[in-house]
């Protein structure tokens, strides 16, 4: 399906860096320059020995920064978060079915972050799978509940081709997770050095149509009230400033989905109002509009189901419109709203520069903690939040800082932060990244810590340590299970024994240290904050 | 098609523990009712929302031990290696298609170990799937690569039944991993609580023909040079000394496939030679066999395929004839060749003890690490073996040691040892186990180590530190590529930190020691094997 959308082009940039004297490139090397003539020039990477070739074709193929991660679902959630900041697919190289499983939790959450990535997953030659040698495995059915676009190359001529495809495939709007696999033959095997390089143009988002456009400025017209719920890329500077001349023309307010993959945040930006995830405050919210607007978002749904409660949190009466969808051209669809509004000289309320007075010490809270980063949160910093419990009010606490972008987990898959932090400080390494983090969900990827420390990439990770899955506590009673007997307590508690995240980021390499009090959590900040690498600060709540 | 070999009888064995006033129990309750009944009464865990109502279930029915993982590898990796020394499943309770997903590399070695295991993974309610929430994916998709037998239970009411087939479907020879996937509604609705319990009887092995045994016989008789490969079952005590007897009698050799689920090995048992792993040995190993006889094993194939080498390990004049089939009844196929051999009263060759004296003191190689370990070995100790370059020569080494239990990687996804080791002490209590561990295959999983701690399970835990992915050096050159580009060797590099062991180790609360000679292994192993409980003891190479 998605070969139609993509547009190959023959081009030669002319890699004059592969010079051998039968003038036959491998597979592998037809692989790396066909990704570099793309535009995809990091790799994230956890390779075994059916990608040898991919590895030693590193050497002789110039341009490709590879990454590597102790483990695929650092590799993977890096992929996710380098896309966030730039648009662009980093590759990934994984090692056949079980390298692949191990990535498959961060793909899933940047499937639903519309994050480009091309994964380059590598397998046993094609003629060696029907032994069922012990590593084979359904690499394609693996792959398929995780990937828009899955591609097994059969041969080496077809390898150049197949990643051109690939990379269109994962670039085709908004964004998808591509998985190229590549049998360990058609990455050895060898083909002309002088054949031209694909080069993959997917096709630009669609518009919508005059009258959806118009039907949406006849809704905010009337006058009941409305809501524009923003989803996709609509909730980035740009977008989000046009939504504030709509909201400014017509007194509209401005939601965000629970969980978007990245929102333009602090002084100077459109404030937006992100619908809660406690089922009880997200339904509270919504039951007063009349109109949902959709831009890039679905219509509002509870994170879960729960007994005797909607899997809609809009109001059965509630209007539901979509101006736009996540696949289409978010930014026309705002911009021509707003014209068709007359809102184009109007200027959008924006948030201006204020964030609380630093308090002076005291007891480290969810509250305290919010107002020191909010305090000295760097200009333009990275904020990854999976905070979770702790940081139910962070979002709100940063509005007034320095201008910033919150990257959130918008699959649901634990463990996002950090790897997504990584991928982040590799995408743009002259901004600070800041990892809010749990202490239970940084447990399912620790390892992440190595890759910042190899890379001394510039992430201050703060873990929020409650020793507790403490959001478990929460959803027993959400449920409505009684959840008060001691198995059940026991299953949340992370107390026998407590994780010292001092000493697991110092066995990665990762400077660390642990705050008690407010006045202490400021001192580790301006350390962090001073100096450029990584560092991780436990903060025992 | 699974399902044609349950025999579903209906019992009622009378569960008291569940007493509420309206006679009824939720779906979560059956469930655990239904694998208790069936005799499964460990659960490895790591629930979240979807899964509360089985957590909170735990409190209300009696009887299941619940074992909490921080990340799903370990979880799985947990009920392989139970399964593996009990021969029976332990569940798995996993957090929708991410937390699946998290665990199925690991799933991937259990199938391939013919381990029986049932695992249970939350989804969201029925009626929630259609509105497309983050966390929704196609877990049926995600896990059918990795299981014989995939259902979603539909309702309540279905959830006993279903239980029951799932665990026939794990115990059918000659195990299997059954997936078994519940959304959240069909936990939490409630069902009629005087309902009998169904129970699964999984039909037994099937045995090979007379002919076919008697084809082996002959085979044996005619004196070319043959050999048997044992693999599945066939490298546990009692068929190993049947096979022994058959070797007695005819002087044929005994193989055992490169990878078997467990291995019987040490004083007082029949000794088998194991395929190496590299494909040049394993080659010449096997060039001179005019006969292979199969015994529950493949014909021996290649770990990878490489250029220029085959597929197949044996020679092409080789006769291969199918004894048993690893589903079959081995040991039955065994004991009838015996008969047929007139090999009954023969006594088998078995290994004496003696193992190497202890080295006094020096450096710590794969050598002398080998010598300490086999010196030293508690009499039935379970060795989980993922020590790979370290590692070459343990196998050998521990021949003649005190009799113990090898358990190694069958289906080559990384990081299996740790969550393996987990398992096998949960179900030998009263044996030692002691995971060999490399320090790259370590980390794929190290968050077993706190499960250890928080079980206070009686594993040591040996990591062979060479800070670096050393096998892949090998292999890049078994696969015929360059591999002397700096970029190439700087992916195999793990200095850049390296990883403090002891640090990661007392980071997840687990003791932990650093040794650098023979004599101090001598005395970390004489103080962990002193005590029952989780030690670390990283050894630099």
């Amino acid at each position: 399906m998605l070969d139609k959308v993509s547009n190959l082009d023959q081009i030669n940039n002319g890699h004059n860096d592969i010079d051998r004297a039968d003038h036959t490139i491998t597979g592998a090397q037809s692989l790396l320059r066909t990704l570099l003539d793309c535009g995809v020039d990091v790799c994230f990477a956890n390779p075994g020995t059916s990608e040898m070739h991919f590895v030693d074709a590193l050497d002789s193929v110039d341009g490709m920064r590879c990454i590597l991660g102790l483990f695929e679902g650092v590799v993977t959630g890096a992929a996710d978060g380098y896309a966030r900041m730039l648009d662009r697919p980093a590759a990934t190289l994984l090692h056949l079915g079980p390298g692949l499983a191990n990535g498959l939790s961060n793909l899933h959450n940047a499937g639903r972050a519309q994050s480009p990535i091309v994964n380059v997953i590598g397998d046993h030659a094609t003629y060696h799978r029907s032994f069922d040698a012990p590593l084979t495995s359904d690499i394609e059915g693996a792959a398929r509940p995780f990937s828009s676009w899955v591609r097994t190359s059969p041969n080496a001529e077809s390898v150049a081709t197949d990643t051109a495809v690939a990379v269109a495939a994962a670039t085709s709007a908004p964004g998808r997770v591509a998985s190229l696999i590549l049998p360990a033959n058609t990455a050895w095997s060898t083909v002309d050095s002088s054949t031209p390089t694909p080069r993959a143009h997917p096709n630009p988002p669609a518009r919508p149509s005059d009258s959806v456009i118009e039907s949406a400025a006849a809704i905010l017209r009337e006058g009941g009230s409305t809501a524009l719920v923003l989803g996709g890329r609509a909730t980035r500077e740009a977008p989000l400033a046009l939504a504030g001349k709509i909201a400014a023309a017509t007194g509209a307010d401005l939601l965000a989905q629970t969980h978007n993959p990245r929102i333009s945040r602090g002084a100077g930006r459109v404030e937006v109002t992100r619908i809660p995830y406690p089922i009880a405050e997200s339904v509270a919210l919504l039951e007063k509009y009349d109109n949902l607007i959709l831009v890039g978002a679905k219509a509002p749904i509870a994170f879960f189901a729960y007994p005797d409660r909607p899997s809609t949190l809009y109001p059965p009466s509630a209007r539901i419109h979509e101006l736009v969808r996540v696949d289409q051209d978010i930014t026309y669809a705002l911009d021509h709203l707003v014209d068709t509004l007359g809102a184009g000289s109007l200027g959008a309320a924006v948030a201006d520069y204020g964030p609380p007075d630093m308090p002076s010490d005291g007891p480290l809270t969810g509250r305290t903690i919010g107002a020191v980063v909010s305090a000295m949160l760097p200009e333009e910093a990275i904020v990854v939040d999976e905070s979770l419990t702790t940081g139910g009010s962070f979002f709100d606490d940063l509005r007034h800082s320095a201008p910033h972008d919150v990257l959130l987990s918008t699959g649901g898959s634990i463990g996002f932060a950090m790897p997504n932090a990584i991928g982040a400080a590799v995408a743009c390494p002259d901004r600070k990244v800041i990892a809010l983090e749990s202490d239970g969900s940084g447990l399912y990827m620790p390892q992440a810590l190595w890759t910042m420390a190899r890379e001394n990439l510039d992430i201050t990770v703060l873990v929020f340590a409650n020793n507790r899955y403490r959001i478990l506590d929460n959803e027993m009673f959400n449920v409505g299970a009684h959840g008060a007997g001691p198995v059940a307590s026991t299953l949340f508690d992370l107390t026998r024994p407590t994780i010292d995240w001092v000493s697991l980021a110092e066995g990665f390499g990762v400077a660390a240290v642990r705050t008690e009090t407010v006045a202490e959590l400021g001192d580790a900040l301006r350390t962090a904050f001073a100096h450029s690498g990584p560092m991780v600060i436990q903060i025992p709540l």
